[in-house]
């Protein structure tokens, strides 16, 4: 018999000593403890609601670190596919609330079994842990137009391969994705524990196509957030949606109006911007300025003073990058929910850094596609090269403990 | 003329609206202010001294993130490399107080020089940042033999290359180096940044060789600290030496008696070890706790119910970890230092997951290489492969603001 964790650490008689956060009651305390403890569930410790109208881990406060993952189905069978995203989801609403993915071992002759939690969590708070799903194109038909799993005729039709764009170095090994999962906590060992968990019981119908950490936002996603510095060294997402913009956020994020299984979602685009840092900690900072658009000190734009001042982008350099990709001059907005990134170096003395791009809009053709079509002429592009790119469709949130990611799509 | 950061962005009429932490005295105030802080400073905010008898970062409680970086040498000119040593000296000991690296920009004319700080940590408190730097045995002897800088007489008898290990598959780019520096703090973009500012300032002595994130430090050393989790779910470094025990440190970590430039130094090895999680999260419980030879809820020795309770290799099965790795049984004792990481994954299907392990001890052949000897038939071995090496001297600390890092090498 399984044990849940609470059962099975206290049948095993275990102390408290040397424990992160633990009561008198034993290590099975661990997390689901800390999420009820005031002190860890305010501020980085806290339990984000698994439920909603829209997934969270969109219009989330940005939690600081980020463990991002696309998966290719290994499997041709649907029933199997269903099965394991019932059990994602499943594992998804426990790690959220700060527990285990499953119980993590039991007692007498089932430890036997392989523990149904890898356990690294143990003792950590929820700090704040979303987790985000998106379906690729490529789930509902194969670049040769298979239909694998009978999901051909509810492919939406934003749902589609982002067009090329000038001057990108896309690699097709970190680029796409049957299934994509984004893991957002305050600790970044939560985020990867969510992952490898997710990982671990989709062995045999997923395997990890490519993973990206980040180890720092590079945006807010609420007002009162403080706008971060991306490894240019300049404030990143002043001008970003929010979260108490209502009305934005309908015209520019969710989808809705559809009838679809989509209606209350969002279409994620992710792109990995290797950033040439060497290159851009050689110009002066004048240019490096002018190549922004914004005082690398104060976020303010060139010729204001504060952060928020607005943007006239007649009033910047006609080809720096807030000009350019500023909703007065696109025509249109997303909601940026960035991380930079090092990942190791390049193997010419450089570091392989940068930023990865996440973005949420009810429409990537006029979201993402139309801004980064009038970046054409963004001076910023001679520091940065798009190496990976995928687009996921990322349904709405779920109603309640009965539901599961992918209950509308495979209705 | 180029001015502090505080009067940089004082002359530059930057307000305080939406900036970090930052006080009515503007931007200038930013990781300076914070690092005065006592909220801020408390915890994870600290300021941990650059000065001293030995390199901070070493018994340092370790802090929860990592940057680690191996350089190597690109210039033949022994001066540059020495200037080069002085000026990283000097923007080290600022950034661990948590400054910039120098001054951020300038007013008037000098706007066309490029900032003498990347800008990605303003704002940010000094995080308990540690910037700890060693120097490998290429640095004093090529491969070859050549004597690069005059320095081939300056080698410590025990700075030489490790020597192979069964099983150990190595991959040289990401192996080696002349000169590493690790950076550890509480903010991974402190880390980053620290690091970052060094390969900016080492531009044209230096070029990166290879580099490391680490986002979850897995082994305390201090007594007070939690003994965290590795990635198989186990508590790790429950037996490390800790910063309370003088005596242990004096014998197995700092160098003396040698009357050279190494006295009070410490030799650091590090070893990316690859955990092959997916493997080991298809073991039953028994089997992993078998492997380790802990409990891996308590982490309490198999057998016995607490952490902390004393091992006894002979009560152990004979090929576990601990039974192998335990000073009882190796007869020596290291300083363990290790970092958890995911660096993607390995194209197939699996995250490229494991611990950056670094270690350090009064010498390397009565340390890590005895201890690695003795798990030759460590049962972990299936789980585990070895995929990059270094070893590098590490000197000791500075006596004050006019002592800089190589001082006695280069003396």
């Amino acid at each position: 018999m399984k044990l849940s964790r609470r059962d099975f650490f206290g049948a095993a008689g275990v102390g408290a000593a040397g424990v992160v956060a633990l009561g008198a009651g034993g290590v099975a305390a661990g997390r689901a403890a800390a999420a009820d403890d005031p002190a860890a569930a305010g501020g980085a410790g806290g339990v984000v609601p698994f439920h909603g109208d829209h997934q969270a881990g969109i219009v989330t406060p940005a939690q600081d670190r980020l463990h991002f993952v696309a998966f290719d189905v290994t499997t041709t069978d649907r029933s199997a596919l269903v099965r394991m995203l019932q059990a994602w989801t499943e594992a998804a609403r426990r790690m959220t609330r700060g527990e285990d993915a499953g119980p993590i071992g039991a007692v007498a002759g089932d430890e036997y079994a392989p523990p149904d939690d890898t356990g690294e969590a143990l003792g950590l708070p929820p700090a704040g842990l979303t987790i985000t799903i998106g379906f690729g194109p490529t789930l509902f038909r194969t670049a040769d137009g298979v239909d694998r799993f009978g999901l051909a005729d509810r492919q939406p039709a934003e749902l589609v391969e982002l067009p090329a764009f000038a001057g990108e170095e896309l690699r097709p090994e970190i680029s796409g994705g049957d299934i994509c999962v984004q893991a957002c906590a305050d600790d970044p060992q939560v985020a990867v524990h969510a992952v490898r968990n997710l990982a671990r019981i989709g062995q045999g119908v997923v395997g990890v196509c490519w993973s990206q950490l980040g180890f720092g936002r590079t945006s807010s996603t609420t007002s009162d957030q403080a706008t971060p510095r991306n490894l240019f060294g300049f404030k990143d997402g002043t001008a970003n949606l929010k979260s108490d913009q209502p009305q934005a956020l309908d015209r520019f994020v969710w989808v809705s109006g559809t009838g679809t299984w989509m209606d209350g979602g969002s279409y994620l685009v992710s792109r990995r911007i290797r950033m040439l840092v060497e290159v851009w900690d050689r110009q002066n900072l004048r240019d490096q300025q002018d190549t922004v658009g914004r005082t690398k000190g104060s976020g303010a734009p060139i010729g204001r003073t504060g952060e928020f001042d607005p943007v006239d982008p007649a009033t910047l350099p006609a080809t720096s990058h807030v000009a350019l990709a500023h909703p007065s001059s696109s025509g249109t907005a997303i909601l940026r929910r960035g991380y930079s990134f090092v990942d190791g170096s390049d193997g010419l003395g450089r570091l392989d850094a940068g930023l990865f791009f996440l973005c949420y809009q009810s429409d990537p053709s006029t979201g993402f596609v139309q801004v980064q079509r009038n970046l054409r002429t963004d001076k910023m592009n001679e520091y940065v090269k798009h190496t990976s790119s995928g687009v996921f469709a990322c349904p709405p949130g779920l109603t309640g403990d009965d539901d599961w990611w992918g209950s509308g799509l495979f209705a």
